[in-house]
């Protein structure tokens, strides 16, 4: 018997989600739920519903599990909560400042249902977050440094394009490579935003635009661009369609630690990731994350949950004895 | 209140394990037990009483989790179970092709004094296991890749100290850059033992030894040489003792897998440890896993684990709520 899932949106991580769902014998995709007109979405899926997500609980006995492909900040906050009074839920939820608050929504909601809510699964927060606190309780005295990138942000992307005189923009953060090959020969050095990533832009100008305006705009955006060195490239709709359609993404966790009576030896551990593309890869993390509430569920646990609370075997569709062969 | 740990062997992983003690302000280090006569045996931490291993039992009540230095040759089949009866125990048990009948044995005497038993803790088996374990999962359709190396492989230093006219040797496992480079990149080969692996060996001979002889005799050894290709260098005891003191160690897991509706994308994840001293991160390993023991024992579970069934959490010495604010 399959574990049966639900999916909430159909954008880029809910298809990476539905992608994933395919390449898991034990995972069933049996719904969709959107808020526009479900006549106008189309999945890949066949013969698995479309629904108006106003119509959610009529479904409370037929989905194990719900994902949730929405945005943290304004979706997440509401649905994860919302649907953890009546569903095992996975988010994406990644407003780091936000989650002590969103975690005491869903544990609360989550628990007076007997349900189990995961939240904070991806890449990062994910397994990043795994490798930085893996590595941090193994080497306790030591520093961790992430890195994004090469890999297409979508949110500094956004915020270009909501510059006026901008058709479409691309912006890739990329890891300063001088920096880390720093880190990798064994320093720990204190770093700036500014040492640690550069910021690269692809903009689609409209015709007559003031590209020197857009350009300082985008250079002095705080948070976003004023602190990193920041390159602007203006070009073609049709090169950004060519060169710039994919969403990949990746990055890398690195821990520098000490270890000897006399912290005499170092030791780096890192944790890299390359992926052609960023939602697909998200996705496949919330579909393991999936089987696991469904898992810790079954189990007759509940409440709020993140990837620290979660035993690997969980995560996996083979058994322990299967594990222990293969993988130990 | 700190977690009272006991160690039985003073070699050099228990010495890493002592060390990492040290390094953990929650956890204190209460007895070191030994097949030696305890008044030869000198170890670091003061006040802290060295043992006959005869006498363990009387340490009932006085330790939280006891960490076993021994080898998995013949040490730990009969120590962990053993043990396990009285103590929760933590070992790094890596004799691949006998873990379910060690696992049966741990779970057997652990579940029947109410303890806990980890087994098979360290870098491999150990933290390379739960990073195979968990990409397998996220990325269900790909292949993954164990590395070992650049560094020191004890097993086959110490076969090559058993042909006779050699004095002492070190042997360096190395990865094989080209397969390494090829992975990375995105191939997913089937690989050979000597494509992905060299060994290097570095030989003090007895004075008019027949080198020719002792080095036919490394180089055609069965299933630690003859599969591999593999370089032996005559060296001095002096040259050994100042280049080749250090026990470093590494290597990398890789796993290559896609994702997409037509599998169109590729994910490389890369987990990497390079590590100035495998045995004291092995300990550090060990320790963390240690109090993890400690705390699931607290909770009222009993039997054998491995790493694929704890909850990373239970790594740590921060709450629930310190992780997810600086770690997730």
């Amino acid at each position: 018997m399959s574990i049966r899932i639900g999916i909430v949106g159909y954008g880029n991580l809910a298809r990476g989600v539905e992608s994933a769902i395919r390449q898991n014998s034990d995972l069933e995709l049996v719904a969709v739920f959107t808020r526009r007109d479900p006549e106008n979405v189309k999945i890949r899926t066949e013969n698995v519903p479309v629904l108006n997500v106003k119509d959610i609980a009529d479904w409370k006995d037929k989905i194990d599990v719900l994902v949730l492909g929405g945005g943290s900040a304004t979706d997440l906050p509401k649905q994860t909560p919302e649907f953890a009074s009546m569903f095992n839920v996975v988010d994406s939820f990644d407003t780091h400042a936000r989650i002590p608050e969103h975690f005491a929504n869903v544990d609360a909601a989550a628990k007076k249902a007997g349900k189990v809510g995961i939240i904070s699964v991806g890449w990062d927060p994910g397994m990043f977050s795994l490798m930085r606190m893996v590595s941090d309780a193994v080497l306790p005295e030591g520093k961790h440094y992430t890195f994004w990138g090469r890999g297409v942000s979508q949110g500094h992307s956004d915020a270009i394009r909501r510059i006026p005189g901008v058709v479409d923009a691309r912006q890739y953060t990329v890891p300063v490579e001088e920096t880390v090959s720093q880190i990798r020969g064994g320093a720990t050095p204190e770093l700036t935003a500014r040492q640690m990533h550069t910021r690269e832009c692809y903009v689609v100008a409209e015709e007559g635009a003031d590209k020197a305006e857009i350009e300082r705009q985008i250079k002095e955006m705080p948070n976003y661009f004023a602190d990193y060195d920041t390159t602007v490239n203006f070009i073609s709709k049709e090169e950004l369609d060519k060169n710039h359609a994919g969403l990949p993404h990746g990055g890398f966790v690195l821990r520098s630690g000490v270890t000897g009576w006399e912290k005499e030896h170092k030791h780096i551990v890192e944790y890299n990731l390359k992926l052609d593309s960023n939602p697909e890869f998200t996705g496949s993390v919330l579909a393991a994350y999936a089987r696991a509430a469904y898992k810790l569920n079954q189990e007759g646990q509940s409440g709020c949950k993140t990837i620290f609370d979660i035993a690997p075997a969980y995560l996996s569709n083979k058994s322990g004895e299967e594990l222990r062969h293969s993988l130990l």
